[in-house]
């Protein structure tokens, strides 16, 4: 396997992910491409140091590349997939920091068999969006998932656990279905948990005017996600759709069993179960 | 009206919310009681010098008072508006601080003739409860709701107005009714919500064992109510049954409204209400 330090990596899409990923890794490797649409961010990254080149030219940007890794939204991720295969050089690993993967790891085995393919969603983020929040401590500590397709080499895998590990973020390998599945509970229906919310005060507003007046701490904790960026949560929405729906039908079970034991005033019952609740997230670290 | 500077004020429930009152009325007052059942919160209310007498009999402590506070659990306060009336000395003002209104309202009607009653409900809290957690600075800049009955009298509603700005909080005047119903929206749904997605995350993880690896800090934010005191909530949620079975049913339709987009893969549709969501709440000062 080519180690890290002696390779060409080659960064697409320099927002807030693919940014911190550059700024963390240049120091780790041979050299650094960036590659966006936005002129003003190719400018900003090569200011920064964070990349050595920077070009709005896909077939430019990962000429002599030996690592590509795909840092935009799913959509655009899927259609970079569908252009990028004959570009990409001999023996080329492309990754991607895409939030769903089932969508994304399909497209990637449509690439040429010249080019080894790796799945990738690193769990971190930040409020603000674009390279100005850049920061390549973003992926310390975080959890970070690798989903390998069949035709994956262990040299690939390996490399991918090896950058996942030089940015300090913990490696956890999994099948990219059930990587949707589990991130449609712990990612999508929170934001969408936060949306109802956001909405259900809009509703309320109309009629009681006072409700933006008493919104307290827990309403904003609740309901921090909704603010999320539309565009980038349309791409996760739109591409994991069936895991997103299953998430909602297993929630809408949950509060219809509150309603139901609050309407039938089971004061036994609701303590048996907001106990188990409060324990379990409780004993979240 | 008498003022503040010349009462003798008893706060019943030397807890989170009783301490950090009597903490920052102290100074503010003739003299400071603290009644609890519990000896060790009295005796530490007294250490502190956050009371000057700390009984734990409901009849010694409200003897000379004209100002009595009831800072204890909803189904408590109840309790307590039962007992206390006969013990209340003339022209004696009880005010409470619990988390809903209407019931609380309904039982104050009842005391006896020579009592002035106003329902209170300070929107602040902390995640860490008893004395121990007291701070007289808890409730400065918060919203604090006033529900005045029929029956209160315009010097009364005065008093409970100057005490609410002596704790460096802000009035806010309003309807029993209406106060639950905005509550049930801005509180207790989200803690609901919070309390279906523990509970969602729970049924996924008895197959997806990844999961709790997986949780994103979206997730904690969106579940971080579930872990509120579930004998306050379980007080909550009893004692508001109507508005909050209604902000489920709100919340449903937006989560259904949700669900039917995505099914429908509409993505006009959800770009156009994803972006309302999030301007609702990037609006939240």
């Amino acid at each position: 396997m080519t180690d890290l330090q002696d390779m060409n990596i080659t960064v697409i899409g320099l927002g807030l992910m693919g940014g911190s990923l550059a700024g963390a890794l240049r120091q780790n490797c041979r050299s650094m491409t960036g590659v966006d649409n936005d002129t003003e961010s190719n400018e900003l990254a090569l200011s920064r140091g964070i990349v050595e080149r920077a070009t709005n030219s896909l077939s430019d940007g990962v000429k002599g590349s030996q690592l590509v890794i795909l840092a935009t939204p799913v959509r655009t991720i899927l259609r970079l997939l569908d252009e990028i295969g004959p570009l990409l050089p001999d023996e080329c690993v492309v990754m991607d920091l895409g939030s769903t993967k089932a969508h994304v790891v399909k497209k990637m085995d449509t690439l040429p068999r010249h080019v080894q393919p790796l799945g990738g969603h690193p769990m971190c983020g930040k409020e603000t969006a674009g390279i100005v929040s850049a920061d390549p401590l973003l992926y310390r500590n975080c959890v970070f998932a690798l989903t390998p397709l069949a035709r994956t080499s262990s040299n690939t895998l390996d490399l991918g656990i090896s950058l996942v590990k030089t940015l300090g973020a913990r490696p956890l390998v999994l099948d990219p279905d059930r990587h949707d599945r589990v991130v449609a509970l712990t990612s999508h229906l929170p934001y969408l948990l936060a949306c109802s919310l956001v909405g259900s005060a809009r509703r309320g507003a109309v009629v009681e005017g006072e409700i933006w007046e008493l919104v307290s701490g827990g309403f904003r904790d609740t309901s921090r996600l909704a603010a999320s960026h539309v565009e980038m949560m349309l791409d996760i929405l739109l591409t994991n759709r069936d895991a997103i729906l299953q998430s909602l039908a297993t929630c809408r079970l949950q509060l219809d069993n509150l309603a139901g034991l609050i309407e039938r005033e089971d004061e036994e019952g609701l303590r048996k179960i907001l106990t188990q609740y409060q324990a379990c997230r409780s004993g979240l670290a």
